[in-house]
């Protein structure tokens, strides 16, 4: 996949290249990302991308043409053109998903009050936002989207990093995880991890995903994929309760 | 407000210090930030800080001990433990606005499976996730943090800057916004912002919010902060329209 961001801050992105799973997928050629510096197609002399609000106010709003040249300058006909926006619909894990079939990506970072809004109505695919709070600008955004698509790329993950079950992936958020010591602090790992039976771990592992999930994050479970899995699994824990 | 981030990639935050805001927060030393290697802390000869998970499964867990030292190279009295993690509790602005009160923060910045349970149940005060998806570890979660707290910071956004309702302040989506050129590829701005009549401009410009509210957003529409305002407002549309 190919991603161009549209930001007044590229030397940023240089970062992603030494950034863990990221850095993997751009030396592997999953993902390529190029910034592009939105004030080299400013025709002002000054260089300047922002200007007045009309109607007043403060503040001061990105100006249209060196942001059309800019998206101009690198769309394609498969390309999808996504600003970075507190306005946007919320980046959800499908959302990600959805993201990682597209060929070419144009991310729009934006800066100051926001953008004229005939860029966005006219130049523009969606509006995401990565969450409902305010940040100084796109780029962070752009960069924690490329994070999320970089390490479902086909690829880039190893099965053994893959293979676990992740959180949001199945509707719950995962179980705890330990590893040694034994005890730490005083504080010991639950015995049936430290057990041998398989079946055992794996139920208690399931129920754990559940209990936290109703701990943590109850709203999620309205959102549940599986009902039938998650019924399936209360049964199990009756039974084993049963047992006892 | 001093940062300390614990993480496996501290380089990548040097990035900060040239990022917009967040660049002047750290000049004029409204928040300071310290990237701590958490492998400096590994009593490993080979520096590890993973191991295999108690009860099997594939990937591995990140140990407790090292990062354990780590928050005790620095944490103090006031210090506020915060483990960025996907099974926390989902950031807002609201809460971004309760941590600019806080002197100190320790963010955590996990990766692999995730890290011992033991240091989450014991030694983090809060688990806090940017949003549902997921990321590669915690580092651009807590640059998130940081930049969406910077701004908060006193003295760092001017009066200019920081007078502008913002989205997610007033519990509804900002207006939207023009610049120069009148005309752009054949888009118009709207008369009304031209027109010089400041009252009618106010006006139109909270019907605008709400609108883009109604079409984007719905949701927030439900936390509302001030319904009575916008009783209010939905009165002074209903008045401006009797009048034409």
């Amino acid at each position: 996949m190919k991603v161009h961001v549209l930001t007044l801050f590229p030397e940023i992105f240089d970062m992603l290249k030494d950034y863990s799973i990221v850095g993997r997928a751009i030396d592997s050629e999953a993902i390529e990302i190029e910034a592009v510096n939105i004030r080299d197609f400013s025709t002002d002399k000054h260089r300047r991308v922002d200007d007045y609000p009309y109607g007043g106010g403060k503040g001061m709003v990105m100006k249209p043409e060196p942001i059309h040249s800019a998206i101009e300058s690198c769309k394609k006909d498969n390309s999808r053109v996504i600003y970075l926006s507190p306005q946007g619909k919320i980046m959800t894990q499908s959302l990600v998903k959805e993201l990682t079939e597209e060929e070419h990506l144009i991310l729009l970072a934006g800066h100051y009050e926001g953008v004229d809004n005939r860029i966005i109505e006219n130049f523009v695919d969606d509006e995401i936002s990565i969450g409902d709070y305010v940040l100084t600008g796109g780029e962070l955004p752009a960069m924690v989207m490329i994070d999320a698509i970089s390490r479902l790329m086909p690829g880039v993950l190893s099965s053994e990093e893959s293979y676990e079950i992740e959180s949001h992936y199945e509707g719950l958020l995962e179980y705890p995880q330990y590893t040694r010591p034994r005890v730490f602090m005083g504080k010991r790992v639950p015995d049936v991890l430290l057990s041998g039976d398989h079946s055992k771990i794996s139920l208690w592992r399931q129920l754990s995903a559940l209990r936290t999930t109703f701990m943590k994050r109850p709203d999620m479970l309205k959102e549940m994929k599986n009902p039938k899995e998650q019924l399936n699994l209360m049964d199990s824990m009756l039974k084993l309760i049963g047992k006892r």
